[in-house]
């Protein structure tokens, strides 16, 4: 096996491991904090474990694959970046605290994955049908606002159960704090993206912008808890901020790979229909480029398609497809992507303090592959 | 004048006096966490500071009265209960974590009105349109999740800048816990409340527990944390949950006079349109209380209007008044909301451990009548 592919299946097994350790987390607050059964249900359905009853599962007949609740990135990336910086002169062990902080992100992630699909109007997420097309708009916010409490909720109960040094004050403060920073940037971050349906002039600065607070401050985020439950006591502030501009470079990367994937990847790739962001006239980083980089005819094309209030029809659609192709808007969207990943990989050089370091520590080299895979659209 | 005029012209200038402060703090919340200025816009425009186009107004043509942007009681609550706790045997000086929590919990008091606006398709509120009906649903539940999130980062920010004992962290934890828990809790309680909408067979037992989500948790985790910052190194307990089971009581008396001017409150008292709640059939306490004390026949009639799906007309709603008028509805309900205020006094009477208390701590006093005013509806 090549050693690219071997990297891989590291790497995937290696989320596979912490997306086990999450699930088992996540399913223990809800037991825990979550006390009606409905809201709790709902909630087990939206990450896979209950029918479109909101009934529980049994383990074997839970969705598999794409269609399972995720892939737990952002809290692999939370150990990831946590145990990566305890080798690397980090004090630890705070092993239970970066779970719970973890768990506590994935909560945080996916109570706005709820609110996205009902403000999308998505009827598909993970390849089933969303929370708000089975219950309803106004039970599908509560969902999502249970979860949104429930991540704070539960980060501190676990806290106060971890086993290690306590936290102090500082340092809980700081670490829930950012959860709540990261929630509001996302709030912006959304804000920002619904309003791109109306505005006919926007422009890949906006864009970038928009990235900033919808995914890269919760992936900011990450790494930032993971980093600073490391350094704790130690208070290595200038690490800590390269870990945190890792995290923030890496979801930007990591978002304009899933704008790639939204007009060429395939369903068993996405969990949503082929070619979705494209009908839906999504803004997307390939179509903004092209509103810049595309032959006047071609642009102005575009521009018309793009300014119109109803889904796009399939010839419009492969008309769309024609000027992206020929602009090259693909390549210039990784090239985007690939710059971030570059400068994600500068910061958690940075953060590392040495070169050698994402060689011989096996959390940072994982980080680095992991990089690689997350702003590559393969 | 008499006794209890003067009573509630105190009250009512110490309410004055106390919301000034909370709103002095939720602008400066607003400066400095809410980065994106049209989230700031809308949520300004929330709290009457802002017109409908979002843009700030100056003080002089701020809406006053009914149409001001809410009471602020919960936030006064938490600084009576904390100032009343320290009188008699807290230790503070936690004054400004005292204010810094109480700011928190109005955020979140006010995210969730945002959020139940959308849910419920309330067109006005204190008398001007909803968030949702002006900047649409998407939007608004943007504005809500920020406003939620900024509850959570407002409080951590404004402890870490608080003078006086610095929080030790189980404190910091628990208090932030008890928003976080409140916030889960509304969640329930707002789930039940709608699911009253589509089942016909409301109990009272049923409608108390929605409550115990929707309204008394809020004001319950308000008292908790006044009287947590005023016993904070005491760690006495039997107080603090005294104190919490006050808050309570005094939260569902408060929701079933709030149900009772629902029904028949003027417009001037609630900012809503008169009778709003018995053409949008809102099965509220005084009906479920008619539909478990009235005549046979007249029974029938009320559960029969009350299973349409359409808004009542006013020929329906006069069947309504008559139905809950033959039966004493309201003075049932007065009845109900009588008892919880009774159980309030008796537990912050527990609370203060001795009844002179009551009398001889003006910040407690302040609390007594308080709760006798917010129990009646007058």
């Amino acid at each position: 096996m090549p050693a690219a592919a071997q990297a891989l299946e590291r790497l995937q097994d290696y989320l596979a491991a912490c997306a086990e350790r999450i699930d088992a987390e996540i399913a223990l607050v809800l037991e825990t904090e979550v006390e009606d059964p409905w809201l709790r249900g709902a909630i087990s359905y939206h990450f896979g474990w209950a029918g479109p009853d909101f009934v529980p599962l049994p383990a074997g007949e839970r969705p598999a694959g794409r269609a399972a609740g995720g892939k737990r990135l952002r809290p692999a990336l939370v150990l990831l970046t946590y145990q990566g910086a305890v080798g690397e002169g980090g004090t630890g062990p705070a092993d239970d605290h970066a779970l719970a902080f973890a768990t506590a992100l994935e909560l945080i992630h996916n109570y706005s994955l709820i609110h996205d699909d009902i403000q999308d109007r998505d009827l598909l997420r993970r390849g089933r049908p969303t929370v708000w097309s089975i219950c309803g708009q106004a039970q599908a916010i509560n969902v999502g606002n249970c979860l949104h409490a429930a991540g704070y909720a539960a980060c501190l109960g676990r806290f106060e159960a971890a086993a290690g040094t306590p936290l102090d004050t500082t340092l809980l403060g700081d670490l829930i704090a950012s959860l709540a920073t990261a929630s509001m940037r996302m709030t912006w971050g959304q804000r920002r993206d619904l309003t791109f349906e109306t505005t006919d002039d926007v422009t890949v600065d906006m864009y970038l912008q928009m990235v900033q607070g919808k995914t890269a401050a919760l992936i900011s985020c990450a790494t930032y808890g993971g980093a600073l439950l490391a350094f704790n006591g130690t208070r290595a502030q200038a690490p800590v901020d390269a870990y945190a501009e890792f995290g923030r470079q890496l979801g930007m990367g990591f978002q304009i790979r899933d704008d790639i994937l939204g007009i060429w990847g395939s369903e068993s790739q996405t969990g949503k229909p082929s070619g979705g962001d494209i009908r839906r006239r999504k803004k997307s980083l390939p179509v903004l480029l092209a509103l810049q980089e595309a032959a006047p005819a071609a642009r102005s094309r575009l521009r018309d398609l793009y300014a119109q209030t109803a889904h796009l029809t399939s010839d419009e659609e492969s008309d769309v497809r024609t000027i992206l192709d020929e602009c090259r808007a693909r390549a210039l969207a990784e090239e985007h992507a690939h710059q971030h990943g570059q400068r994600a990989l500068a910061a958690l050089t940075e953060a590392a303090g040495r070169p050698e370091a994402l060689r011989e520590n096996s959390f940072l080299s994982t980080l680095e592959q992991l990089t690689s895979f997350a702003t590559t659209a393969g």
